[in-house]
């Protein structure tokens, strides 16, 4: 089962080796997961996330989103297309699912847990009809399925229009923190590229190339600043660029403010 | 792994399979499980229903219960107390469970399924101390905890002491509903031994040895009466005693009369 590097390697290759498979990472570059480096593995399977690619931001290219299609049916492989954050994009309208090009070939994963809360534990899968069957029976053997209440209250939600209502509302909200995040970027860091922001609640910082993103990561836990450094979500520790991932889904607009004010004061203070 | 036959085959099978085990059934008697058989085995595990054997419904004999801790320290293995319906007992204080006399050989069950509803998906385990964090590591692995709300629900629940009231009170009617079960039996069908009823939502009846079980159960539903033959909960179809378990957690006073009714009419009618 091949997935995205960098990626989430931990969750997938716990997710993988109690399937009884090797989780083979791949690299991905600024249109997405390498083609040519998925065609050279064995992979059988693959977990990408093409609309806002899980943690680089970058979406999948088009000629890659139809090539990756093409790799599944000749391989007779299975595309798993997580699309965590498809709500919530900013530049235009949410990206098409793969799912939706190839029904036989996908299965698209969406979730509440960005939209809502991830302490609901609601997702969903859209699949090849003819794993429809067996996936559902894998779920009740693992759970028994999911509380029945809580899938009620979010069927009323969504029925309701409420749930279309507060998607409505947080992108404004999220817009506003995006905005803020940027402009406290342009004043304070303006040396640093940002990428990754078209839809989501992180973006990735660039820094430069003399900066030690552990140490800076360290160094703003210790002023309250949670930062993460785009090394813990790569299989290999080798030389990479120096990146940070910055979210801004649950941070107030101050707290963005003063979060990059500090980013701006670390780097300036390194040796 | 062994479990308790009669039992609960299909959900232990699979439980058994998914972790690479095999499941061997082991014979229960009028005081459980029998426990030379269970020595005979080479299982390092086993599931059982102490407090009330389902679907037997007998109580694990109290020398029996020493012998089985005894049996797992020997073999160093694990004892899984499924104590599904220990909130329900008519005749005295619940049973102790196993847990409480082997803490270290013993993990134990619980769940809100019996008390509250099966839709909210909660339980627990009491378990030895060095397995409380591999487990806790499983879990998270296999669905990343339970919903929260869903839980906080239940402790505000707990906390306020309205289960505790509500536990009160479903016992009161669970107690009815037994009476009118043993009473429609003893009017209808006096020539039915019954046992099992103890605790918990369910009794065995011992039916003649000429009545076919499947086709009993076959009749009762096309009289929109369920029942449940005591075969389906059987590794084997070798020949049994032809018995039916009988649940009257959700069904009322009536409804029990007029089922128990059905029953002595489609037996009055075998050929």
């Amino acid at each position: 089962m091949a997935f995205e590097d960098p990626g989430s390697p931990a969750a997938v290759g716990a997710a993988a080796a109690a399937a009884g498979l090797r989780a083979v990472p791949v690299p991905v570059d600024e249109h997405g997961i390498d083609l040519r480096a998925l065609a050279a593995t064995d992979a059988r399977a693959v977990v990408v996330t093409p609309a806002h690619q899980w943690p680089s931001g970058v979406a999948l290219a088009p000629e890659r989103r139809l090539a990756l299609i093409e790799w599944a049916a000749e391989r007779d492989a299975i595309i798993i297309e997580d699309d965590y954050d498809a709500e919530f994009r900013y530049d235009r309208e949410p990206v098409g699912s793969l799912q939706g090009l190839a029904p036989d070939q996908v299965i698209s994963l969406g979730t509440v847990s960005k939209s809502l809360a991830p302490a609901l534990r609601i997702g969903w899968m859209i699949c090849p009809p003819d794993l429809a069957e067996p996936l559902t029976e894998q779920k009740h053997r693992s759970d028994r399925g999911t509380p029945t209440l809580d899938q009620l209250a979010l069927a009323r939600l969504i029925e309701s229009g409420r749930f279309d209502r507060h998607l409505r509302r947080m992108r404004a909200t999220y817009a506003t923190r995006r905005t803020a995040l940027l402009a406290a970027l342009a004043e304070h860091a303006p040396e640093l590229p940002v990428t990754g922001l078209a839809a989501g609640f992180h973006a990735v910082a660039h820094l430069p190339a003399d900066a030690n993103e552990h140490n800076l990561v360290a160094a703003a836990r210790t002023r309250s600043v949670g930062l993460y450094g785009m090394s813990t979500c790569r299989t290999s520790r080798a030389a990479t660029p120096p990146q940070l991932v910055i979210g801004f889904g649950n941070v107030g607009e101050r707290a963005i403010r003063e979060g990059i004010a500090a980013v701006r004061d670390l780097l300036a203070d390194r040796p």
